[in-house]
């Protein structure tokens, strides 16, 4: 804890994911604002409980600055103490608990947060088989298993297609291949014979070849392969070859891997097979 | 829209992934509750909102039952829209930008949730390099690298290794490394050689033995691998081998792939490197 930082502190019973995304998403819009961001996941005992009270006191004292609770805790008695350490307690559940159980008309279940659960083992499956299909058709490696794809990313080496691909499968238990348009695809701007019979599963990542060139200088520093000419000619073939063909495509620049997922299933109309 | 069942809509102008999870963790409380749940991601203009709102409303006229809307939208003229609609509505900013801007003494930014935005290259290379990291050490594939790696995975085959790593480095940008224990390594329970300089770097996965059959029979049905008999054989060597050398282990069958790494970053103490 430094001093003079303020601390929030985002407390779980059960991984902590969903409490974490909610407080960097409000925090975010707090920007100039310096706050040490702690998740402290499986609170889900009187134990562990005064082990983060003290965490919390001592977050107070260090910075003199009072801190923040962003919680989804449960069970009511864990709540009840949490509101009673000196921090600015944030409660997710609490506000929306109650309107959700008049609307169904029955109480909450009381039980811990289970929305990272394995929840099923047909969504374990699924998500288990995405993940190796990513694998497996990383790189353009198994062309002949494009038939089982649900989409297939092409791109430039370096564009974020194998991260976004793993995303897909974890996140959505999407198959997703990946293909990578090499210099020898690029002697003309037509589509790889390759890929062609799978024209309709195709989709585009681009990128600005300064942000290319800097993500491969960290790979290959001083290489041809990295060099703003080689990257600025790559970029210019892929989208040519992508706009003939009339692939959508989205630029990877700016996006985020998550972003990327959602807004190319979001342009493409593509459905998530979990979630 | 399915009649007679309700559906929740979960409203972003982002990637909808954080009042998405928020959303399912307030439903598990309602188990018993049929509930249809949609994602709508990128709602960022009128245009977009008027086809939201008159989707909100045919699932209210098609079902007969009140929709239910969480939110996380920041534009104020949005909110208002959607306040306006016959949903429920559950809005995860309102309760808490003011009690956060009356303590940091300013009003939130107004700008478009970017709690999954890709913020700055570092974070941005750290999780690329984590992820090839994890794909170039799958299955032990390359042991020299190990050096590198902030943890090592070791289990059966299909106890869950490779998406753990894979969602460890998306996630949380630690470089993960997994090596299968294959029946050679099962002479003995002694720790394979490979792997006793990185002891301080292991962590293991085990898992019941039938579910483990169960998802080996998927991947290769009615072989000696999928055997119930096999199961037994490997997980009880295995087991007895982490006992021995003392390396710390996670029973992966009841835990998502989140739960598995958050737990054993949290077992491990192994501090995330972005986030």
């Amino acid at each position: 804890m430094a001093k003079d930082k303020r601390t929030a502190f985002f407390i779980s019973d059960g991984t902590g994911l969903t409490v974490e995304a909610i407080g960097h998403s409000l925090l975010a819009q707090f920007r100039d604002q310096q706050v040490e961001q702690v998740t402290i996941p499986y609170v889900d005992s009187a134990e562990k409980l005064q082990l983060v009270l003290k965490r919390i006191e001592q977050a107070a004292v260090e910075s003199g600055l009072q801190p923040i609770i962003i919680t989804s805790i449960v069970s009511n008695e864990i709540r009840r103490q949490l509101h009673q350490s000196s921090a600015l307690m944030l409660d997710v559940f609490e506000n929306y608990l109650t309107p959700l159980a008049n609307l169904f008309g029955r109480d909450p279940a009381q039980s811990v947060n289970v929305s990272h659960g394995i929840a099923d083992d047909r969504r374990y499956s699924e998500r288990i088989e995405a993940v190796h299909f990513a694998m497996d058709n990383d790189d353009g490696r198994r062309v002949r298993e494009f038939d089982r794809a649900d989409l297939i990313l092409v791109g430039v080496s370096r564009s974020g297609k194998t991260p976004t691909c793993l995303y897909l499968a974890l996140q959505f238990g999407l198959r997703a291949a990946n293909y990578p348009i090499t210099e020898e695809d690029m002697d003309s701007t037509t589509l790889p014979k390759i890929l062609r019979p799978y024209r309709h599963k195709l989709f585009g990542l681009t990128i600005d070849p300064e942000r290319l060139m800097s993500i491969r200088q960290e790979r290959r520093a001083n290489s041809r392969y990295a060099s703003l000419e080689q990257c600025e000619f790559e970029v210019r073939q892929v989208e040519q070859m992508l706009r003939r063909a009339q692939i959508p495509c989205l630029n990877a620049t700016q996006l985020s891997v998550e972003e990327l997922a959602t807004r190319l299933m979001s342009q493409a109309g593509i459905e998530r097979r979990i979630g």
